[in-house]
């Protein structure tokens, strides 16, 4: 499998923006992303499963799709479009 | 022909983050976006045509494109999909 590529779009005081383009990857089992700051994130193209710790229910996202992340709000790619590319664009801010 | 439609989704101290939908729309004739802050601009679906003043060709964005304006980069768009919605996400900073 092709490792997951990011890159960093925009980099300025208040925010970072990023492209993150998956094959196929989710994070590792029993991980979690716990961030220090707000996440807004769209997807671009194929599609995915975010888990939220403090959610029951995986939320599956489409091209067009986003979601706000609050910081500490632990969550985790359940999986993504194993057929093609999935694409996101993240912005992290504080 | 529809509005066109445009939705703050974040505002923060150093940006603000907007989703536009066009159904057809261009910039009227003669007028051009002459913007205080940065803009950088990905479409989400759609095609549209982005013509600079400072530049000959018009350019020519389709779905995961993205561009970035400098401020008082006078700029236009000369057309957009006449046969479905042309979604963008812009991010403006200073």
């Amino acid at each position: 499998m092709q490792d997951e590529i990011s890159e960093t779009l925009l980099k300025k005081e208040g925010f970072k923006l990023e492209r993150i383009v998956s094959a196929g990857q989710a994070t590792p089992e029993g991980e979690w992303y716990d961030q220090d700051t707000e996440e807004w994130v769209i997807l671009l193209s194929g599609s995915a499963g975010l888990l939220f710790e403090d959610k029951e229910e995986v939320l599956i996202m489409n091209a067009g799709d986003y979601v706000q992340i609050e910081p500490h709000q632990r969550h985790r790619v359940e999986w993504t479009d194993p057929e093609q590319k999935t694409v996101w664009l993240a912005l992290y801010f504080k």
